[in-house]
């Protein structure tokens, strides 16, 4: 974890005991013991945990309880956590260590591995329709939301892009920054900004509110996505727990690679500052603007 | 297709286009062509559609329109569609053949496979949460059940146990009948069960009918194992459209190996018998009972 503001540091410290027993102590009864532990295994590993918070921030940032967003934040970690089990999977970006740790399928093998995360995803949805501070109408709008961010049109769609292109440029091909932006805000973006629309949905936001918070999402969710670029070109393997300079290695398309460094931080800024203004408009900003901040500044 | 009823064909003929235009037609309009590819392929390499007619059938049974469950039949038929993609991967049963096609992987490659499934498990929960003649509190009744049916708890913890099952006899081991049983009304049981109890709760069944429905579909799960296992140990190639004698090849646990081919006949039987017992309690049993006795009787 790298250095965080006051502000950050305090809302980690109130906001991670609300959703953290739920990633170690959950699934504990069922009969399939083994895919079980997968699953808990990969919540367990940690991680920054952004998209819950950012969930909870998003309906304190409305007048809101961060209670209420509970069970949204953790179905968007449960889905973020099968999304890295099957990007780690060898058919897709093979990587054996992930947040320090042997990745899933390392440590349960490549079936278990699939099915950990197919399992996953399909329990951020239990999670929701069993949360009973949910009104019908919310709990309806949550899973239309979350399952189109987390689709064929959002986060799979992303993945599926990336694929290909990886395939285009180990050919020899290549792909400009328009198409670079689309993968991005599919397979990044689409999580996080509706990190912060369930917690409008959560927090019974007005539309205005809700259209800001999703519009701050959708900024954040690009300005993270280029930090990771900068921080995969610059970094250490100790400082991030996972390989680095793959990205180059494989010659992947990224950020600095088409803006250059410079030209990528200063993306970073405008995205940031765009997540920024919308974060302003909203009754109670602070953390999330803290955490704005945090995001672009990140060092792992 | 095997030798029907006239009421099953009949069925067939009536339901089908209610939900097969879905299976061809969805998925055509978003930015990830690719993967859109891989998921219309899997759903439109047919198969019998037997967990969405039941569902619809179902909803008749309690004298409601098929058309009441529509979307819960095609949610259904998406999460069986993704089950076969990954069921197929080279990581669990690793087959190339399906409904006597290439199997998605064979024609995709196995990253965009595992994406086509996440997409399709995911597009689930999308098409519940957008069908605008559920109201609010049937749709996260849909969800919760068929969540916790597909899932670690249900669907994806019998092929996990599956997968143990195969690693534990093909070290020397074996397993009992219970073990069996539990592995099939967890993998394949489950998401009939719910077939047509999704189709109780579209159709806004009673308690009774509801509970009815319930225990039909956990025999008609059954029954449907036991007869795919029969198949398996007596078809040939050309009529399953798939490898056979698979199960016997890999040393797997079936009813014919633990009960002999009479005894799993006789489990078949008693398994439909309890299920007609329910459907018979059902103001509209006509269609369903015609099932029960096909599924039981089918060649394919």
């Amino acid at each position: 974890m790298v250095e965080a503001s006051t502000q950050v540091r305090a809302d980690l410290d109130r906001l991670l005991p609300l959703v953290e027993p739920l990633f170690t102590e959950a699934l504990q009864e069922g009969e399939a013991k083994r895919v079980a532990e997968a699953m808990r295994y990969s919540l367990a590993a940690g991680g920054k945990r952004v998209r819950p918070v950012l969930c909870m921030l998003a309906a304190e940032a409305i007048g809101s309880k961060p209670e209420r967003a509970r069970s949204c934040a953790i179905a968007l970690e449960f889905i973020h956590t099968y999304s890295l089990i099957h990007d780690d999977l060898p058919a897709m970006d093979d990587d054996d260590l992930r947040r320090g740790k042997p990745t899933c399928h390392i440590a349960f093998g490549e079936g278990q591995a699939i099915l950990a995360g197919d399992g996953l995803l399909t329990e951020a949805f239990q999670i929701l329709a069993t949360d009973s501070n949910l009104s019908p109408e919310a709990c309806v709008e949550a899973v239309r939301i979350l399952s189109e961010a987390a689709g064929w049109r959002g986060m799979v769609g992303g993945q599926s892009l990336d694929l290909e292109g990886e395939a285009l440029t180990s050919s020899g091909g290549t792909y400009d920054l328009e198409h670079l932006k689309r993968i991005h805000r599919l397979k990044t973006g689409a999580l996080l900004r509706v990190s912060l629309e369930l917690g409008a949905i959560a927090g019974s936001a007005s539309p205005l509110q809700r259209g800001a918070l999703r519009e701050a999402g959708a900024a954040l969710g690009l300005a993270f996505q280029i930090q990771d670029d900068i921080l995969d070109a610059t970094s250490t393997a100790e400082q991030m727990g996972k390989r680095v300079g793959k990205d180059e290695g494989k010659g992947k398309i990224t950020y600095p690679l088409l803006l250059g460094l410079e030209g990528a931080r200063l993306a970073l800024t405008e995205a940031t500052s765009t997540a920024l203004t919308h974060i302003q408009s909203l009754p109670n900003p602070r953390s999330l603007t803290a955490w704005a901040h945090y995001l672009a500044e990140r060092t792992a």
